[in-house]
């Protein structure tokens, strides 16, 4: 069942360490709200523009960093595990991510916006992947 | 006076959010301890390895978040910045930032390891610009 999903936004004008904060902040609203077991996260995708990919490094920083700060384990997956775990191809669209979360989960509407639907489709992959580990392990007869 | 200098170690076989953890705390310790007024940091250099590059990110979003998370201002200068404020050269190597930390501060000894002299390096920079932006103020009558 899906409790909540979202995106957490900032201030543009603010300088980065107070929109880290804002993230951070956010991440850590969320996790005590929901006191989750696990979170997922996705790897970074390594665009062409090295800058925006540093500032998402410093962004994935804050996002890990509030699970740290509050013993929360953290799996991580990158796009295209997330893409293929949920769509059957780590080529997928972001429409068909959102199509599929809202097929899987029976929601009534697609996640909005897409960032979002991402979010859910991260912890999908990791349901997924921890549920046919778990099969793995009990096939070969680990407790 | 240079109060304190030095580097942060982390477990290098702990998992990245622990590390970012260790980062982040151990900055919190010396931000406690000293109680200082700013923060200067220098910016990402943009090395070959992309990967290596965007880790970095994730290190100084930990680093800039143990600032706003403590209200404490962030000044960022470029690695060329601070090098050209140190030793005049934007080109500078690691041992000439040792050689000019030790003489402007006149220390007993080079600090090391030399990430620790780039720690200083980035202080005295901003310390030189501050004092030189002032200058510039209060010549075109400013108040």
């Amino acid at each position: 069942m899906l409790l909540e999903c979202g995106v957490i936004r900032t201030t543009p004008s603010a300088p980065l360490p107070e929109r880290l904060r804002q993230i951070h902040e956010g991440l850590g609203d969320v996790i005590e709200r929901h006191r989750p077991q696990i979170m997922a996260v996705e790897d970074i995708f390594y665009g062409k523009n090295v800058r925006t990919t540093v500032l998402l490094g410093h962004t994935r920083g804050a996002v890990l960093l509030a699970a740290a700060l509050r013993d929360l384990p953290v799996a991580d997956y990158s796009p295209a595990e997330v893409k293929n775990s949920i769509v059957g191809t780590g080529r997928a669209t972001k429409a068909q991510v959102q199509f599929m979360v809202k097929k899987l989960l029976r929601l009534r509407a697609v996640p909005s916006p897409s960032d979002a639907a991402d979010g859910v489709a991260a912890a999908l992959c990791h349901i997924n992947t921890a549920r046919f580990g778990d099969l793995a392990r009990r096939a070969v007869g680990t407790p």
